[in-house]
């Protein structure tokens, strides 16, 4: 008699028929006696269905009526879902958000919950009743409907297992697991049966689209155990532990590629201090998230270079960024728009000797020329040309024994 | 610089086109000064997608989530009409019913607005903003969500314009006014400058899809001036006022007929007291509508027969009451689906001598054969076979100069 969350996206719920698949899963567990807090996304297609309609209207739609169309997705699900327990002869409410109420701050389409009330809901899970909540919404403390960003549904459910004290939170989506790379595109590659915290962080960071990063990183934080499984097999999942919980037998748990980088160099730039300040504040400014930052030892002293990578999308807008800035002095810009960036990831990679040698190794086998570095403690990341990439994923899955 | 209440239906947010469309009309009201509240309805078909979904779950899906489900309708039209208003420089908000909040009573899918708290809106209006609100739709006292029936955006639209003591409530639709007949099937159908709200509420009842009839009524009641107008055209509507008001002088405003009705006939039913009550109890607890009723004199004094009329879905439901019922003694029934109900609507009927000759003596001549009668103040039905439908209206549009 376990108390949980489960949270369920939109291909889980994408028609009808799948939902209900999803009140049959709920009904197995309400039989074995658990006590169930359902939090569900919008039907798949249907949040971009709402924002290109609002895009018809404006490019610049008004933020607080975006979360007030956006959020009737998520009520929708929710609604049929409870319709569908109930028909199955499971007690069940749809609970909205200002029916709770789920307090959050911040702007719109972009909010955090603060805070929510327990006592109603508490109440009817001791009654027996499985709460449904649609996911990636909130109110402000003045009322208004917010939202959450993209993928949304996962912070609300690791927000509900945590003060609601659950004793698990079960991601359920279209995949079995979190994977050793992209299954997809690499044959070869294996379901995690269990991984940290911050591996999972790594790689829901660095493109495995499985979980947003903010909702693992508050699971960690709270230390919510969560497990990520499939809402179409009964196969077992990914558990996602807390480092000190897992036996690492490898040191390097998954590779993570991600394919919509750009690279930007800074040639004979003023190597003093201020100059690194000077370039990143206008970045920053105008919303463009840098991610990796080289700067290359100055032959003369007086000059040196500066390359870093950005969202490929943002590469027109940090070109013109720098251009506009008189602040920012170099003798000229390089720019490459053809670069992918691979990394390895694995909270053993810290204790295991060699692991950097061992990577260099397997793409010099491959001809594959590393056009950056960057590192972390449980990550290794490299620039190299886009052409590349499957082949660099491939050979370095192999070369961690990941197969 | 009146206070106003526009409400647009279905077919006029029907569309992104059409959101932009009817901004375009508020934004002409809004610079000639007025305030403004609009009510809007869902987009048109998607209530009808979202009770299909809620029918591929169960037949007899939960009342109050069907409630949750049908409510996100028309809070995507609100969020996409305000986003739409903004872009047009106007000041526009969306107030779904809990930020009011509309408060109704009543079991879900059917209830009532009592009350709703005016300050909020009132002072947005008074900072020149334009409040959108969902129609159709209000909170519970203990806060579930609510709807009012179909059709209930009209009741909506006229209970805001009652509360907020609005100068007019206009009634934004896909069609020039209210209509003398059908101008879909009469070509020669004239739309009507000015009816009384008596007249509305016939016509209303009797197939003019314009206005739900319990809204016309409430206006009515509160004595709140509507009008009846196309979204599509600049043409002036028309007007609903009370009868003191108008000006008659044709005594017969329109004529309204009704495809979808049946007639039943019980045959020597026992003719003592309480025999129409036991006849017509159970079809009551039913939830069948019972419209006209006609019982014949008895011939020998002991024995009578009664005939009714129902809604032609409603046939096989009375027919099994009636059946079933061990207290309800007569000989046969029988019973004609293949019936229409056509009517004449006119305040100025009643003063007006003749009006029932002239109505006859029209059929008569067409040859058309009166299956059953009944009467009111304002109106005058009767009860002929289906295949005459036409034919019998055209007559009466005719007879009575409203070509």
């Amino acid at each position: 008699m376990a108390k949980k969350v489960l949270k369920f996206g939109g291909t889980s719920v994408g028609s009808i028929d799948r939902i209900l698949h999803v009140a049959k899963i709920i009904k197995k567990e309400y039989a074995a006696g658990h006590k169930m807090i359902v939090i569900v996304s919008a039907m798949s297609g249907k949040t971009n269905e709402l924002i290109s309609h609002s895009k018809n209207i404006s490019k610049n739609f008004n933020k607080r009526e975006l979360d007030v169309l956006l959020a009737s997705g998520e009520q929708v699900t929710s609604a049929l879902l409870a319709g569908a327990l109930i028909e199955h002869g499971v007690m069940s409410k749809s609970w909205l958000n200002f029916q709770i109420p789920i307090l959050t701050e911040g702007e719109h389409s972009n909010a955090r919950i603060i805070n929510m009330n327990i006592s109603k809901i508490d109440k009817f899970l001791s009654e027996r009743g499985v709460a449904i909540i649609p996911g990636f919404q909130g109110i402000s403390k003045n009322g208004d409907i917010t939202t959450l960003g993209r993928g949304g549904s996962d912070a609300t459910a690791v927000a509900v297992a945590k003060i609601f004290n659950a004793d698990s939170c079960e991601i359920y989506t279209d995949v079995d697991g979190v994977f050793s790379t992209d299954p997809n595109k690499i044959p070869v590659a294996k379901k995690i049966d269990k991984i940290s915290y911050d591996e999972m962080l790594e790689l829901s960071s660095l493109g495995a689209k499985v979980m947003q990063p903010s909702a693992v990183q508050t699971a960690m934080m709270y230390n919510i155990p969560l497990e990520v499984r499939s809402t179409f097999t009964d196969r077992h999942g990914t558990e996602i532990f807390n480092q000190v919980n897992l036996d690492y037998t490898k040191s390097v748990t998954g590779v993570a590629y991600s394919k919509d980088e750009a690279k930007v160099t800074l040639i004979s730039v003023q190597d003093k201090p201020g100059v690194a300040a000077n370039i990143f504040e206008p970045l920053s400014k105008n919303q463009i998230n840098v991610d990796m930052v080289i700067q290359n030892i100055s032959s003369d002293q007086k000059t040196t270079d500066i390359t870093f990578t950005i969202k490929r999308d943002d590469l027109l807008k940090t070109i013109d960024t720098i251009k506009n800035n008189k602040k920012i002095q170099y003798e000229s810009l390089t720019h490459n728009d053809k670069v992918s960036k691979i990394s390895i990831v694995g909270a053993g990679m810290v204790s295991t000797p060699g692991v950097t040698f061992k990577m260099f190794k397997g793409l010099a086998e491959e001809k594959i020329n590393i056009l950056a570095i960057s590192t972390s403690e449980i990550k290794l990341s490299v620039i190299i040309n886009e052409h590349d990439t499957l082949k660099a994923v491939k050979k370095l899955h192999t070369t961690f024994d990941l197969d």
